[in-house]
């Protein structure tokens, strides 16, 4: 991609992948700084992210009113709709022939590491084919497992949203104790499970342990830890990854459906569906009532799986998400016109006092396809909870959380 | 009972069953009007119940700080602790022995129906023991089934949760099209099932189909109402009430459990646990699958069960909802002291314009035991639906929704 002057032309953004509560906050910041901008003339939103492309099924993004973004923005999900297509050469010349039609010159791609290896795609297609296209891509996931980046738009929500939940049920399960598992989104990485522990006030509140999928998940450990809280707490609360792995690193899930002989489904890009079921949390529970019934009678173990609630909850959102989420994408679009380049926004924290962050360039590359684990000093050693690093790292991101207070 | 002059004495207040995100605002309510009151010198609090009674498991409510208060008020769940238990005539004997011991002459019990009626015992044996006791229930619960009283405490903020999911789930299905099936709590009534339709803005909107316990859920007219909605918009938003019934009355979670071989667990009130699995929206997204999949391809179907955080979920809370919490908590306690006179608070809605209601006295005998079902004009002709009455019924209880736009 030449790094010339600003050219003029068409722009077209779309939005991919999982949604978030504040996607629409990104796809916002692009609108309204398009609209001050000189180098670009008509704004396409593409329905559906590449797929709307390739259909052409665009929408216009020019001259909205201020009240009609605002709401936009405050609205979870992809207004635009997501797609989970993943461009191969013969998608990508499909792309390009549309843009040219249309003489579209700036592409904002609003997603997670698929969506960055997309963009990179498009982005290496355009070189080859000398064809003047500034791509930019704008991160959103609520797994916040993208590189480069401090953390991703999107997480300081859906771990709002789950650090809330785990404050209310821990009060839940201290009124009427027992063994509570709740299963939490993150297919390879724990960051939105570690977000479980924010709202914990003294160490006798939940969650007491924190599986994560970057630690091997074994049935008997996890016994021995269930166990040993109970007899000393007379309740248990428990947060556990969809993605939760044997030590194999099949997921738990997977494993469980093959041996009850079920499907097991998967996405274009080869991603097995973990979410939209209570097949996990039903497996725990099941597997903690068998072992625990002789000891404890009457023991009372429920599962609760958050399932999509935490990406598209309306009325969660993190302040401090929302306002980073509208950054990303004027940022974006200031570097691709101002700048003549093309990239990933990536959020940059400052040295403090206080929480301060920068918006900085990514290379496509550097942010596509490979994810970013927890590093093993945010988990603690037993591999069952989180450490006082991680709540540092991502208590500025969830905003003030619901009081909690006690009795006793 | 007899209703002669104020006795002084010694007050107990308990907290019951499934606990709600405003239970605390009722038990700060009574202790607030308590500590003005003259004829009540202590204040204890029976830690889980009627359980914390017979075990004297109290704590002193005395002296506790404005501060501590409202934030004890604003955490969910029973501060208290919560019970299960149903006292038969020992169980009484037993609180009767402890009342008298500490002088106990006022008995305050927040709680549903089950609650309702275990005061009814109390208050009954009470009067044949010619112990002055004056019983109060205030009433609470997310399900909305009380009887007499227009709506309950915890049912607003509840609905505000389920509202709100259902906005945003609306969005997130719309921008990646499918089936989706949420699994709403209530055992044999609809209300909270039936509020998944508050935030809909046009009709388009979801959810698209309501099933709810009051009427008998078929799998065949199932299936026709999902592909009629699917084939003429692309997606489908479903809400289920966990109790949702065959045309036996038996529920279908129970039928499925029996055929799957898994036990049913009952609590001491004989319930069967439908909450805390996710085995409905599994075998119900399963079905939809395996029918559609011939003329669909790789349809998408989804199932969540919002389970458990729908009545403890931190930070949404119906601003309308914890001021009547608060208030049913204060109103037992002038009508106890200044009334002579026991019972259970009852919500009458007054005539508009505008929302407004008023606090009044109801019998234990017409709240406790049977349960208020929605009425038939509630639900649409077909059964699968809410109709413009229930939205006004329930409109004013749940405080602003969130905001929800489109692009298109």
């Amino acid at each position: 991609m030449s790094k010339t002057s600003t050219v003029k032309g068409t722009a077209v953004i779309g939005q991919s992948g999982g949604p978030t509560a504040v996607i629409n906050q990104s796809l916002v910041g692009v609108i309204e700084t398009i609209a001050s901008s000189r180098a670009v003339g008509q704004l396409l939103g593409a329905r559906h992210g590449v797929r709307g492309i390739i259909e052409e099924k665009f929408i216009s993004l020019n001259g909205l009113s201020k009240a009609r973004l605002d709401a936009i923005a405050q609205t979870p999900a992809a207004a635009l709709g997501s797609s989970r297509d993943k461009p191969d050469v013969a998608y990508c010349e499909n792309i390009f022939r549309i843009f040219a039609k249309h003489n579209v010159r700036y592409f904002f791609y609003i997603g997670g590491n698929d969506s960055a290896d997309t963009a990179r795609i498009v982005n290496e297609m355009a070189a080859e084919s000398n064809y003047e296209l500034r791509v930019f891509h704008i991160p959103k996931t609520i797994d916040n497992d993208l590189r480069v980046t401090d953390h991703c738009p999107g997480y300081g929500s859906a771990a709002r949203f789950v650090a809330s939940a785990f404050i209310g049920d821990d009060r839940d399960v201290a009124s009427l104790p027992g063994i509570k598992i709740n299963v939490v989104m993150g297919r390879k990485a724990g960051w939105l499970t570690a977000a479980s522990a924010l709202g914990r006030g003294d160490s006798k509140d939940g969650p007491h342990l924190v599986y994560v999928p970057e630690v091997a998940f074994r049935l008997p450990t996890f016994l021995k830890d269930v166990k040993r809280i109970y007899s000393k707490l007379g309740r248990c609360q428990i947060a556990v990854s969809e993605g939760i792995t044997d030590e194999t690193g099949q997921p738990i899930v997977v494993a469980l459906a093959l041996k009850l002989g079920h499907r097991v489904e998967r996405d274009s890009h080869g991603n097995v569906q973990l979410s939209g079921s209570g097949t996990l949390g039903d497996f725990l529970s099941d597997f903690l009532k068998g072992e625990l019934s002789s000891k404890y009678k009457n023991v009372r173990v429920r599962a609760d799986t958050f399932g999509y609630l935490q990406r598209s909850f309306a009325g969660c959102v993190s302040p401090v998400d929302a306002k980073e989420a509208r950054m990303v994408g004027r940022k974006a679009v200031e570097f691709a016109t101002a700048g003549n380049i093309d990239g990933s926004v990536a959020i940059k924290r400052l040295k403090g006092p206080g929480y301060k962050v920068d918006y900085v360039r990514a290379e496509l590359k550097d942010v596509a396809r490979v994810i970013k684990n927890m590093p093993r000093t945010f988990i603690n050693k037993a591999g069952n909870g989180v450490t006082a690093s991680f709540i540092n790292y991502a208590m500025p991101l969830v905003g003030d959380l619901p009081v909690s207070a006690k009795l006793f």
